[in-house]
């Protein structure tokens, strides 16, 4: 088996993904034609369209790709699964691909979830105009790069379990977005949990944890 | 006012902490002399038993002082606030501090919560003797320096919301604690989310945005 | 001559100082006795209260000490150089001593200023109620430390030429500053100019560099 | 709205501006439609020859591209804003790139400059020749990589306000421009600001939020 | 001489080898030319598809070239050495290029070893079922990136000589390995002996010193 | 259980030892008392002479201290178990401390080994007059700070497997070891195994590795 | 003026260079169009052939090119200036890029010099037969990557001025040369000094500065 | 023998040193009683008053002790070797400590020298005045921390051998001297060549490799 094991989704509730990025074309036919007989929804992620297009012509005819999240699929998604909303709010338009793919990651895993784009701090009145309406989401996943300083703010008006992804996007000290990992994990905001940089599929991961635990509770 | 702002826990639940660490023992005095009319419950945290002597007699006579997670309380703590039960499961015995700091932050908001120590993943047959346990925990915090490994096994065998607490402990490239967190936030595990080196108090924070969320308060 | 030239007040209008923290009380007390004669007014920086204590009561004696923000003077201040004023906002408690540097120097230069402490932006109403009397300043310096968010949001409100000076405050990946001092360089906010990490006094100094040239001297 | 946003502008005098290097053709060319309809001059930055030759035809028709700074400008820039002189001081020719942007970003602005190239102090006769005509400056930005001696030497030879762009130019330790970034910050002069590496763009609007506040604007 | 000396395998009993990544492919003409009459076995590393199609036609009919381990082999192999075998654990699917390098070299030196693939300890599961054949194993060299967990588990499990391989798979602050290679060298299990970031040949190398000490060869 | 797991040693042979660095006083009490009754020989590593001074008067009565080091032993020694020698070769006085801990370490393990002390490549001569000798030990383990380039020669000149150690002694580039530990890493000699920093315990245990796999025992 | 400026030779005696990796072809069609009047000797340093190629037919015509050390030279060479021989010992064929740098500086400024490579110490022996001639040599350059071990080799066998120019040959931990830098920096040998990164264009200049100052010239 | 090589004067002119900093009292004691026969005159480095207090009454009775530079001398110095001038250039008073190692370093060789202090770039007139008399020196080292521009500045306009020592003195980024090292390596000057941080005694030894192969020696 080359890709993540397919009795993660039984044992702990967890996608069946698998990252493209590292793997060569032939690694990635490889998977896809063993992954075709169990017919098990996949998610494969960091797939970018350079990488899709290099792969078999039969490999990309099993899956269905996006490639604004750099995403795709084989055997489609996985049913409904919780009546929880996933706020995704986004710093700016270039942190979007990141974003997308934890919308793609919660699309495959049956999760709603709305997205708020370009409400970056340095023009704070973005963020307060829609902020009622993150409010009313039941997690939030922050997306920004450079000083990542809307998680810190974002922390500091809501209540609700906050995930501040990390991107790679700047240049000069932001390049590669480490500033902006920093600058989450040193947040002023109390628990404000971080995934890596630029890990859109990460913080997927770690809200639907929570809703896998929490989600169909009685309250 | 010098401490974390009292509007903080009616804003977004969560608790007020003054971090004593880069602060002088008269800013720590004059802190404490500032909330004392209040009557509010108070945390201070990364107070050392070398900064706690340092206070005033004042100062000292009206906090509680815990030295295992140098941490003090002032106007006692909060009632009882969920039924859910945190899972603290710490690699070594060296973690403890770091342990103990999430664990005193979890006491003052009233959350039970429970240890593990001494799992690490080098001697594997610990933690899975200790498994049957975490798995009954509704959300699990994981402390670790040195590799971090825990973290990656912890995800792989559990569903529960998972939030790792890399330490500073070691020496060598272990030294501070960047290797930790570097292993945490890369980890093969879906969905561990990270908070600061040595941050317990981070972890419980992130940990109770979950419950004031999505478990049953009795307030 | 061991001191920051005395022809530099003439020619490009910055303050004497002597930058204490590297060098050996012998070294300092051969300084004060070397400026002794010239009569100049003089400022000292990052003079520690050990630091002071370990000089000769000789020069003990001719300084104007002040701990609050480790600097002394020597042959007094400056004379009032100016009719702006200059904001200094603080995010927290604990960027106190950094943020005084900055104050004790431009006090030094006769140069007005006020202090704003603990408008971090983790609690947003905190910098909110105080943002009038900050637009009201000519020139803002901004101190904070750990994610420095706090410039990002008062560079997107505020007009006037705004100085960073990231703090060296916090712990694991905020330890040393570098990570407030990246947050504050790659800042979405437009027009942030930076100085070093703690140097209070580089940013007291490039306000007066442009006090210098735009603003009305009297003298 | 994808850009930074319509009402920075009026609120603190900042330029419009699409920083267009992490965004993909298809952000871009959404972005120049979304702005089309509004009139208002947009400065675009970081579009460099190739990202400007992946546009529609559409929006290359509508944007004055300037290869040069790699900058591009929609609907024409603003009216002239100031009389004072904004002197860019560049190190080297491989430091012009950043040099133009914010000599690009200045004519967007309405804000007259000089450049004064290949004045970097390993020679640094060519520094004094052109000395008189720096001085003469309001304001001046200083442009150089590898160590930026440039930045110190002058700070000591000008009391105008300085602000340091370190530039990314060189190989080995140099490369990515950090030593000259950690060279402008730890800089010997007095006063001297600091913005991201190759930030021409920001160097600029920390000039204009001094001419903004002290400048007589014509408007 | 333009390789590994010729003498290195009569006095250390290491592998006659070519590392073939900084070499120009008129550099590795000239090599294989010069390596072409003595008949010595030698193998090339670190030659990829590229690197191997841009060589002369002429070398490239000297040498059997391997694109799965990035190798070649000039005279072909050294005679069988050893009957101890060495098991290659590899995290996952990803860092097989760097497992082959070590497999390639093992196969050129005459040493018998079992690949044993996708046992990541992020699926416990799947090591555990592996686990009997990895103890039959005389040495073991364990392959991983991101947070290189395996290899403490892996540590804690067997007796046997265990060579870490940390390799740069990964993204964020797993970008080039240097996490993984902090966390194997940080590695709670005893004795785990570590090599630079994907070098295959290396770990093998460092078998091979402990067989040809140890182990009963065959010529 | 605050130690390393008493049936470490049963499993994969590896000794019993406490990593007393980040312990307090009070946790190494705890630990001696919980030792005390089961009679096994246990190490402690890292125990300074100002921490074993920290320690009751109760446990340091039980330990058999060794300052050199920085090691003690309670319950004794293994017996004898290898007739194999391991070599320490020894850049110079300052890399002592680290090489007795692996000393030490093989002493408690019962393994017999000689040093070499002084022999680092600045001076080629004084490693060409000890190479008979060391040549004669079936392990080497090297231990170097600063540049490191004892292990590259060594490497070149023995084919025993080779365990490097690099140290932290140095200043400025080479304060903490990375330097050291780099060179070691990136050594050009073939099949060097690196441990962590300062890690003679950890060297220990992988020489103990292959004695145990390979070495004749006598128990 | 673009270049290194005209009156540097004169008052230094340093040779007129133009680095021109960071500059635009148009940027150095513009300098040789510029120096062609004048008739001063220049060399042009890491002019790729990609970078020569992309240069305009006139300009490709007034360079004497030379691809094997990426450098030019137009109005010839200065004439002979030294009876001092340079050594250029070169641990690796990868390396000689570098050397060759250094090389064709020295061919430029009219000094003779010899090269002696492939003498890495991993194989002792390969240094030992070349030491009588490097020996021979008033200054030695010693070019090498990795993990530089060569530099404190030489270092410790000869007594004449040695520089060290580290390179960034390697890959994992070598990647990029710091490791060959610190190494270099860290050397036990006595008295090495060293360059940048890759810089064998500055080895030579600081040779000449030697040979300017104590050789005799014949001009 | 635990010191530098008693050789090493013999073989390569290199002067006898002990590095004193990591050394315990009791292994400096020891290599004081191990040198006492031999007579010859040796160098101690780094040597901190406390360090030397530390030492046995004994090895202090022996010792000729300068704490300026925290250096002492066993059985004298060298004889007078040169009748060159090595010029001392150093930044600020700050740096004294590192320039007066290398001053002890040449005394103890019988290499003339003079010093030149304060002459820090940041206040170019200071150089300006002292640039005769340095241009007058054989050799030049130039000692200076912070953005060690005066490397750079001095470069240009001198043609003689210059050694640049970075120095730690700063705080921010430039603790720890890493900004000054890179400036130095990075300088834009030609044939600056550098030694490690704060490594005062190794300049000295570069330039004594010059004056070994060049000057005339009396002996």
């Amino acid at each position: 088996m080359h890709v993540n094991d397919d009795r993660r989704l039984a044992r702990i509730g967890m996608p069946e993904a698998v990252f493209c990025e590292p793997k060569s074309p032939a690694q990635l036919d490889g998977i896809v034609a063993d992954l075709l007989p169990g017919g098990r929804p996949t998610l494969f992620t960091r797939l970018t369209p350079e990488r899709f297009a290099a792969l078999s012509s039969a490999s990309q005819a099993q899956l269905v790709y996006d490639a604004d999240s750099s995403t795709a699929t084989l055997h489609g998604c996985l049913p409904a699964a919780a009546s929880c909303t996933i706020g995704i709010v986004v710093a700016g338009t270039s942190d979007l691909l990141v974003a997308r793919e934890a919308a793609a990651t919660l699309d495959f895993s049956g999760v709603p979830h709305a997205m708020f784009v370009d409400v970056g701090v340095a023009g704070l009145w973005r963020l307060e105009e829609r902020l009622d309406e993150i409010r009313a989401c039941d997690i939030v996943i922050a997306v920004a790069g450079m000083d990542a300083a809307l998680m810190t703010v974002l922390g500091g008006l809501i209540g609700a379990p906050l995930i501040g992804v990390p991107t790679s996007v700047g240049y000069g000290v932001a390049e590669g977005g480490t500033v902006a990992l920093g600058s989450a994990l040193a947040s002023c905001a109390q628990g404000v949990a971080v995934v890596n940089i630029d890990n859109g599929f990460g913080a997927a991961c770690a809200a639907m944890r929570i809703i896998n635990q929490f989600g169909e509770r009685s309250s």
